[in-house]
C-alpha cells in the first residue's frame, strides 16, 4: 500500500502539479503580494479523540494546524474556511458551540476572518477540513527548497511537548484530572498548540530564512522534507535540541530525544539560513540545532560526540 | 436539532460573518479582480454511494459541484484543492487512480489547476472536500441578494434529470446494466453533472443577471434562498419548467414536477434579471420560468392557471 507521501508524489508527478508539496500553495495575487492557501484534515480517532480533548481546544487546534502552515511559508494569515463532517451524536451534544468559540478566539487573535466552508452529517466519526488563506510579499514565500550547505539549522519553539502530552493522555490522564503544572503544560501543548506566526513574521521581514517547514510530523521527518526538496543533508547536535522544559522535567533524556525527533504536532518551525545573521537577530525562542551539509538526504545526529544516521520516523498516515 | 441552514445562520449572526452565505466567499484580489472561493463536502452514503458510481465519475462530480458554485457567482474557476478521507479498503481498491483521472479530465477542460489539498485515512466511509478558487471582475460577483420585483426568473440548463437518475439507481439500475438511451442519460445527469460555466460567463460579460444561485438542493429551495436574500417573492409557471427531456420521456408530468422542484443536484443555474434584455440575448439552454414579485419569501406555482404556494422542500442535511 502506498503511503500518503508516495501517493501525493505519484499524483503530482503524473499531472505535473508543481505547486503541490510545500506547506501551502502559492498563487499570484497582485503586484506586491502572493496568496497562500493550505488545507488540513483532522479525522476523529486518528488526529484527535473527543474523550481526550474538549470542544474549545479542538476548535483552537483545528485552526492552529493551518496557521502553522502559513507561518512555515513566512506568511500572514488573512481568512479561513471550515468544513465539518458531524455525526448525529456530536451534533446533539452541543460540542459545535464550544468548537466555534475556540476556533474564533484564535482566529480573532490573528485577525483571521471566517469566509466560508461547509457542514455535513457524517455517518461515523467527526472530521474537520481546515482551510486557511494568507499573504506573503510577492516572490518571498519561504520554500522547503532553498537550504544550502553551510546554512545553520534552527528551531523556533520547543520540541517534544505535544508528544509528551500524548503520552500522558495514552496513560490515562484527563484534562480534568488533578495534575502537576508540568503535566498540565504538556497536555496543553498537545491539545492547544500555538502556531509560531510571530517568529515567522520576523524571519520574513528580515529575509533571514533560506528554507522553512513546520514540525507537524517530528523533526526527523520534517527536516528530511527540507533536505529532499533542497537536495542537501543535515547534521544535528542532540544536546542543542530545545526540548520543552516540562518534558525534560518529567521524562528521561532518551525519551525526550525520541519525542523531539519522532513525535509530531509541536508546530515549532525548522528553518535554515546564514548562522551569523540569524544569531545576530536575537529572535525569540530560536535555537541553532545544527547545520546543512552537502550529503544529499542524509541526516546525522551527533550524540556524545558520535555521529549516527537517523531515518525519518515521524508520524505517517497509513 | 438545528438544520445545517439554521446552524450556519446562527454561527454567522453570532460572529458577524457577512461573507458567509452565498455560493462562494468573495475576497479582494487586485484593482481589476475579486477572488472567489468555495468548499463542498461529499460524504459516502450521504452524497454518493460507491456501489452506484465508479471512480472516474466520482472524481468528476467532486469537482463539478464546486465549479457550479463558481458559475453561480458569474465567475471563472482558476485553481483547486482536494482533501480526501480514505478508508483502508478504498485505498487498497485502486479507486483513487480513477478518481484523479476523472477529476483531472474535468479540471483540464476548464484550465483549473490542482494546487494543494490533504489526504488522510478515514476509519469509516470516504469523504471528499472540494475547494475551488475562481475570479470575477471586481465588484461584479452575482449575489443571491440582487433580485427585484418585476425581474424575470430564468433557468439555465434542465431540471429533474439528476433526481430521475437517483430514482433509477434506487430502483436497482447499475451503470453497467443494459438500458435505454433515456435511462443512461438520467444516470449520467446524477453521476456526472456538468456545471453551467458557459452561460454564467455570458451572463457576466453582458451583465444580465441581478441574482443567481445553482440548483443543488432543488428549484424550490434554491429559489427560496434568492427570495430570502433579496427580500422578494417569486411566481413560477409549471408549464415553463425545462424538464430534462429524458425525464419527460420516462416519468409522468407530476413526477417530473416533483423532481424538478424538490430533487437536488441538477447544477442548473437559476437567475433573475430584465426579461427583455435576457430574452434578446438568445442565451443557450436558458428558459424563462416566471417572475420576481414583492410578496416577500412567498413562492407561488401556477399550474393549470391555478396558483398555489410551494414550501422549499429540497434536500437538507440532517
Amino acid at each position: 500500500m502506498l503511503s500518503e507521501f508516495e501517493f501525493i508524489t505519484k499524483v503530482t508527478s503524473k499531472y505535473g502539479l508543481d505547486r503541490v508539496g510545500d506547506d501551502c500553495a502559492i498563487l499570484p495575487k497582485n503586484a506586491e503580494t502572493d496568496l497562500l492557501i493550505t488545507s488540513d484534515l483532522l479525522v476523529e480517532n486518528l488526529d484527535f479523540r473527543l474523550e481526550w480533548t474538549e470542544s474549545r481546544r479542538l476548535g483552537h487546534k483545528s485552526l492552529a494546524v493551518s496557521l502553522s502552515d502559513i507561518a512555515a511559508m513566512g506568511g500572514r494569515p488573512t481568512s479561513a474556511l471550515l468544513s465539518l463532517g458531524v455525526p448525529e451524536a456530536v451534533w446533539d451534544s452541543g460540542l459545535l458551540e464550544g468548537f466555534y468559540e475556540g476556533w474564533h478566539a484564535l482566529a480573532a487573535s490573528f485577525a483571521v476572518e471566517l469566509v466560508g466552508g461547509d457542514v455535513s452529517r457524517s455517518q461515523n466519526g467527526m472530521f474537520i477540513d481546515s482551510i486557511v488563506l494568507g499573504e506573503v510579499p510577492r516572490g518571498r514565500a519561504i520554500l522547503r527548497s532553498g537550504a544550502k550547505p553551510g546554512d545553520g539549522v534552527f528551531v523556533a519553539g520547543a520540541l517534544g511537548g505535544a508528544a509528551g502530552g500524548l503520552t500522558l493522555l495514552e496513560n490515562g490522564f484527563k484534562i480534568e484530572s488533578e495534575m502537576s503544572e508540568n503535566e498540565t503544560k504538556l497536555l496543553e501543548k498537545q491539545l492547544k498548540p500555538m502556531p509560531q506566526l510571530h517568529v515567522a513574521n520576523l524571519l520574513q521581514e528580515q529575509q533571514l530564512a533560506t528554507a522553512m517547514i513546520d514540525v507537524s510530523d517530528g523533526l526527523s521527518s520534517d527536516l528530511a522534507h527540507i533536505c529532499r526538496a533542497s537536495n542537501v543533508g543535515a547534521r544535528i547536535i542532540a544536546d542543542r535540541l530545545p526540548f520543552e522544559t516540562a518534558l525534560s522535567a518529567l521524562f528521561s533524556r532518551e525519551d525526550c530525544l525520541e519525542m523531539a525527533l519522532n513525535g509530531g504536532e509541536d508546530f515549532a518551525l525548522v528553518f535554515t539560513g546564514d548562522e551569523e545573521k540569524i544569531l545576530a537577530a536575537y529572535l525569540p525562542e530560536v535555537t541553532q540545532v545544527g547545520e546543512i551539509t552537502a550529503n544529499t538526504e542524509i541526516i546525522e545526529l551527533i550524540m556524545d560526540g558520535v555521529p549516527r544516521r537517523i531515518p525519518p520516523q515521524g508520524y505517517r498516515h497509513f
